[in-house]
């Protein structure tokens, strides 16, 4: 029988899956709230742990452990959505886990990410299933040239994807991914790509935040601009996709939908992420709440937090050996720099990020 | 030998001895930057130990332990200034403590912060050492009446004094507080009380935050409203004093110092904290760099951040069981809640504390 409390109130244990600088910001959100987290994580380093009150190194396979994790907390919730199944549905046996088995089942597989937007109604680049080489021929004629191969699996980061330019390529690009489940998606030529972030409570009230706007470099996000500069009238249609989505999955936590803005001004889905997200960053010294108390305050049955911003601001990742530049960081007065205490600084690892801030400027203006 | 390592690089080992409240905010704003905080202090539940790397539980006259920790980080620091000065001493000549022992032995002694003021030129009540009962009588008829009667050492939150209406009553208030060395001071006909805190690097930069001003109850604060209203002609003569007592000391770090402003609108100096003050709080959300954030770049010999305050704030320390009303202040959508994890609330206890916020009001205009 699993405990059903719904409200975890301050002082109660907090578990958390996953232990990399989510985790970290995830726990230290958790802690000002009054929380003791209690991270897990097969990791010996993990930047997560060094800032919680407990921390089992252990496989998310190993049911001892797992199930020592689950009657040491009172909530469980991770900080990334490749949680094996096995493993969130062993610890809802036990302990509540949000958000849920539904939200962690479709956020891993970009097919049933794609169909639900379809279902919901949701418009989203012309998409097919990949099961086998078969397929990719009539995908391609369907979703058109050049188009993207996606592993439907444990992408992140521009991992497990791979561009065709031309119908000859498809077989190696495939085959280069490992020929895995995969789906085939028409290109699109956006002008931007857009998130928005938002929550919701376990009494399934929805907050967002104000719509950023992301730049990416090989695949990896580079900067964050909240809110995005020009994009006043799209925050009603992409607060209301965030909220068809939390609502299909029965969602509780922080959810961000990664969007395209074609050059038609229309919003097309890209991915979600059932967690916090890194395009969220920028709400911790800029909102009145942050993605990562709100995530706490939802999976604890808290009354959710407002997510108004009193500030501007440009999120930068420091990725690899960019953290180095930490001094040139510290003399500008604008910047907020956090470094995730990773020890080795690996190309494309996420090191820390850096905050700009501004006073609030009007963007209610019509644009 | 000790280690002179003057710039500890983000991703070192900050060490802060004392386990509070104090001690949790600046071992999670080191960890923002960065680093791997390390606690040091006799107390098994410690609300600063839940947020830190590594925990030493152990007594501040363990050399063996002190040892063992020196060894372990790469600076030490304080979240209270009544750290043994054997301690610090033992660390000192193992690792760097900063602030150092001057700042310490001043201000764990009521008169000798009072001496330094004066030698400084800054104003202060009255005062007149107490060694023995003999001394009381001529001190009364320095000071006059009422008069305050306070140990010279281990006293907070209103502890360790004692008021002395008439001459009559003498006796048996310094009898009360055990007889120590104490000193007698003049009664303040203040209208209120501010403070002012400051941060030095190691390279002798100053930087002060906002005048704060402070509401005292039963001794122990209630709330502090920043910047101080109608206080922006105090400011320049308030961060003197501060830059006084933080060049006198040769103080690394955050320094608090305590003023009463009088009928006629003077400051009078009334005690320093060599560390992190609970009248700073405020600037967690309010100032692009927080008390936290700035103390650990001072001891780490990093640039010190920009105290610039982009809100204005007002904070409310919750005081033994207010912090059981935690859900009211949740559902302020203007309300900033910091729970200090900590189990038992007994009267006079500080449990946490709740920040709220407004859009900066114009304070320049001559008031």
């Amino acid at each position: 029988m699993p405990r059903t409390m719904a409200v975890v109130p301050p002082g109660s244990r907090v578990g958390i899956l996953g232990g990399g600088q989510l985790g970290r910001m995830l726990a230290m959100a958790a802690a000002r709230l009054g929380y003791a987290v209690h991270i897990y994580c097969p990791e010996a380093q993990a930047p997560a742990a060094a800032v919680a009150a407990a921390h089992t190194r252990a496989s998310y396979e190993d049911d001892q452990a797992l199930a020592r994790f689950a009657a040491a907390v009172d909530v469980v919730t991770f900080e990334f959505e490749n949680v094996p199944a096995a493993c969130a549905a062993f610890l809802a046996e036990r302990v509540p886990v949000r958000p849920g088995a539904t939200a962690l089942a479709v956020a891993q597989d970009r097919l049933r990410e794609k169909e639900l937007a379809c279902r919901l109604g949701i418009a989203t680049a012309t998409f097919v299933a990949v099961e086998g080489p078969a397929d990719l021929a009539p995908g391609l004629r369907k979703v058109g040239l050049p188009a993207l191969i996606k592993a439907r699996r444990l992408g992140y980061d521009g991992k497990g994807q791979a561009t065709i330019a031309a119908a000859s390529d498809a077989d190696q690009a495939f085959a280069r991914l490992g020929s895995p489940p995969a789906i085939l998606e028409a290109h699109v030529d956006f002008v931007r790509e857009l998130s928005v972030i938002a929550a919701r409570s376990l009494d399934g009230r929805i907050v967002a935040f104000d719509l950023a706007e992301n730049r990416h470099q090989d695949g990896i996000l580079r900067r964050t601009i909240a809110p995005a500069p020009h994009a006043e009238r799209l925050r009603g249609p992409a607060g209301e996709i965030a909220r068809a989505v939390l609502e299909a999955l029965d969602h509780v936590g922080i959810l961000a939908v990664e969007l395209f803005e074609t050059r038609e001004g229309r919003l097309l889905f890209n991915e979600i992420a059932p967690r916090v997200h890194n395009s969220g960053h920028w709400t911790i010294e800029a909102c009145r709440t942050s993605q990562f108390e709100q995530h706490i305050r939802a999976i604890c049955g808290l009354p959710l937090g407002s997510p108004e911003a009193l500030l501007d601001a440009e999120m930068t990742n420091l990725v690899g050996r960019e953290a180095e530049g930490w001094q040139t960081i510290l003399r500008d007065p604008g910047a907020a720099l956090h470094l995730y205490g990773k020890d080795e600084p690996r190309a494309g690892r996420k090191m820390g990020h850096v905050t700009r801030l501004w006073p609030r400027r009007d963007h209610s203006e019509a644009d």
